[in-house]
C-alpha cells in the first residue's frame, strides 16, 4: 500500500482493526450503514437498539451481515444496562436518539429522556466503566436554530428552536464537558440532513426526503411546503467516513465539527432531481402547516470547512449519485421500510 | 399618589393585590424574600418546597409572616403533582434549583433531574392546566461560561463549563420555547452572586459569601481562592425587585435579561471589604482547588443595561450597605443557618 494519508479507507480499517465497537442506534439510519462497514471489514459490533416502531431501528438495515453483529434490543433510557454495554468497548459511536422535531413538541418528555438524560447516563457509565473509550456523538444542526448568516460555521451561536434542539444541545455538551473536565475521549458531529439508503421513509419522522422518495416509488404525488428553503445534504457513506475518522484522530477529541454536504440546494430544485432521476413523478407545492412553520429554521447549509482542515472530511458523493443510489436502494428494498 | 411610574413600588404592588402566586424554592434564600415582600403586602403565596439539608430551603426564612403562607414540602421532581400546585395560580415564580456547582460534577443525574426535567415538566403542567399564568424563572450567568468580554451581556455565548450550566441552559430554553411556541408568558432573569439576608451559609453550595460570612461571624479565618477574580453582587431585595417586575410587565414575556450590581469587586476586594464592615476578622489567600479550576469561569460581571432599558430596573444596594445589611442579619440570627 502506497497510501499514507492518516484518513485513507486502509488506515481507518487497519485503527479498527480487532478492536470492539459499540453502537447506540445501530440498526438506525446513520449506525446500521456505520455496523454494516464495520462488519465488512470483519470486525466484531455490538448494537444496542430500541426497535420502536416510531423510530429508524429496523432488522433489515443489517440484512445480509448479522452474524457479525451482537444486538441487544435494549432502550438507553434504562439506565442499568448501560454499564454492562460499555464495558471492554474500545469504541462507542452514540447515535441512539429521538429525532423527530414534530413529536418532540407534542411528546417533550420522551425527547429528553432520549437525547438528553439518557445521554448523561451513557458518558456516567463510561466515565466509571470504561473511561479509555472513544466515543463519537452525532448531534445534530438544529443546534444552531435560525441561522444569522450562511453557511453556518460551529461558531454560530446555539438557538434551537424546538424541544428535541434544547435536548440535543444538553446532550451534545455532556459530551464536551466530559472530554474537557473527565478526559474522556468524546467528540461531536453536528449532522444536517443525511440521505440514502436505509433512512426511515415510513414518515417524516428522520427526513422529509423519505417521505418523497417513498411516495415517488409508490407512484403517487408528493408535497413541498414552500419549496424555496435551501438546504444541504450529507450522503450516508459520506457521513459513515466522518464517524470513523472522528473516532481514530486525536484531534477530534472534545471539539465539535460540522458535516455538510455538496453546494445546497432549494427543496423545490431537490424535488424537481429526484424527480428527472425517478424518471417521473408529481409534486404540488403547499403552504408551510402552522405547527411546523413555529419551528421551521429557514434556509440552512453548513459550513463544513473545519473538519475538512482538521481530519480531512469531505463529503465526496454528489447529490444527483446520492439520490441515484437511494431511490435504487427503496426500489429494491420498498417492502422492507413501508 | 403621585408615582405614576410603571416600576414604582406602589404599582408593583397594585399588580398582585388579589392575585394568586405560586413560588418553587420557596423557602430558599430569592424565594423566601419574594415570598415576605408579596405576605408584607398581604397577598397568598404558596409555596413549593423540597427542604433537603442540601438545598436553600429553611423554615426560619418566613418567620413572622407564616401565616399568610400555603407551604407545600414537595418535590418539583414529583411530576405528578405539579398541576395541582400550579392551578388557579396567577403568577409562578419558578425558583427551586440545585445550585452547587461541584454537586452537579459528582451527582449529575440529580441536578439534570431538577433543573432541567423538572422545568419541562413544570412548563408541561403550565401548558396544560393554565396556560394564562405568568412566569418568572430564575437562570444563571452559569450559563455564559467563561466570558469572552467584560461585561457580559444576553447577547454572549452559552458555553456553560459544568454539569449545573448545561442543565440551567436547557431549564431557561425551555421558558422561551414554550413563550414562543406555546403563548406561555414567561421571562428569565440571568443572576449573578445575588447575596443577602437567608441566603445559605452553612456551606458553599449556593454562593462562597455565605461560607465567608459565616466565618466572619464565629470569628474564624475563611479561605480566598486566588482573589484576583472579578465579581459582581446584586442584593437579594434588587433581585426580588426584578422577579416582581418580570412577573408584571408584558415587554418581559420571552425574554431574557440579566441581572447585575455595582460595579465588581476583585474578591480581594470583597473579602477586605467584609473584615473592615465587621470590625475585623482574618482570611488567607489560598490556590484554586484542582477539582474547582476545572468548572471556574474567570473575571464576570454582568451587563444590565438591558433590563433598565426595557423594565426600568437598576440595582438601588451598594456592596458595602448589602454586606451590612447581611452580617448584621447573621450575627442575629446565626443559629438558625448554621
Amino acid at each position: 500500500m502506497n497510501d499514507t494519508k492518516p484518513n485513507s479507507v486502509e488506515n481507518l480499517r487497519r485503527s479498527f482493526a480487532g478492536r470492539r465497537v459499540l453502537i447506540t442506534g445501530g440498526l438506525g439510519f446513520i449506525g446500521s450503514n456505520l455496523a454494516r462497514r464495520l462488519a465488512g471489514w470483519g470486525e466484531k459490533v455490538t448494537i444496542v437498539v430500541s426497535l420502536y416502531p416510531a423510530y429508524g431501528g429496523n432488522r433489515f438495515n443489517v440484512k445480509g451481515c448479522a452474524n457479525r453483529l451482537e444486538v441487544h434490543v435494549a432502550d438507553v433510557r434504562d439506565h442499568a444496562r448501560l454499564p454492562a454495554f460499555v464495558q471492554g468497548q474500545d469504541f462507542l459511536f452514540n447515535l441512539a436518539g429521538q429525532t423527530s422535531h414534530m413529536d418532540s413538541m407534542t411528546d417533550p418528555e420522551t425527547d429528553l429522556e432520549i437525547n438528553c438524560r439518557a445521554q448523561l447516563a451513557i458518558l456516567e457509565a463510561c466515565r466509571k466503566h470504561n473511561p479509555g473509550i472513544r466515543i463519537v456523538f452525532a448531534s445534530t444542526r438544529q443546534l444552531y436554530g435560525r441561522p444569522e448568516q450562511l453557511p453556518v460555521a460551529e461558531t454560530h451561536p446555539l438557538r434551537p428552536v424546538d424541544v428535541n434542539g434544547i435536548n440535543k444541545l444538553a446532550g451534545e455538551s455532556f459530551h464536551l464537558l466530559y472530554a474537557r473536565v473527565h478526559g474522556l475521549r468524546s467528540s461531536v458531529l453536528r449532522l444536517t440532513n443525511t440521505i440514502g439508503p436505509r433512512m426511515r421513509i415510513k414518515d417524516a419522522r428522520q427526513t422529509f426526503v423519505g417521505v418523497w422518495i417513498r411516495a415517488l416509488i409508490e407512484g403517487r404525488p408528493f408535497e413541498v411546503w414552500d419549496g424555496a428553503q435551501l438546504r444541504d445534504f450529507t450522503y450516508v457513506d459520506d457521513a459513515v467516513e466522518a464517524f470513523l475518522l472522528a473516532a481514530t484522530r486525536d484531534e477530534a477529541v472534545g471539539e465539535v465539527f460540522n458535516l455538510g454536504g455538496p453546494p445546497p440546494v432549494t427543496l423545490h430544485q431537490l424535488a424537481d432531481l429526484l424527480v428527472e432521476l425517478n424518471g417521473g413523478g408529481d409534486f404540488a407545492v403547499k403552504r408551510f402547516p402552522a405547527a411546523r412553520k413555529k419551528i421551521d429554521i429557514g434556509d440552512f447549509y453548513a459550513d463544513w470547512r473545519r473538519i475538512h482542515e482538521v481530519l480531512g472530511w469531505a463529503p465526496r458523493t454528489s447529490l444527483p449519485v446520492a439520490l441515484r443510489r437511494t431511490l435504487a436502494f427503496y426500489r429494491n428494498n420498498l417492502v422492507h421500510y413501508v
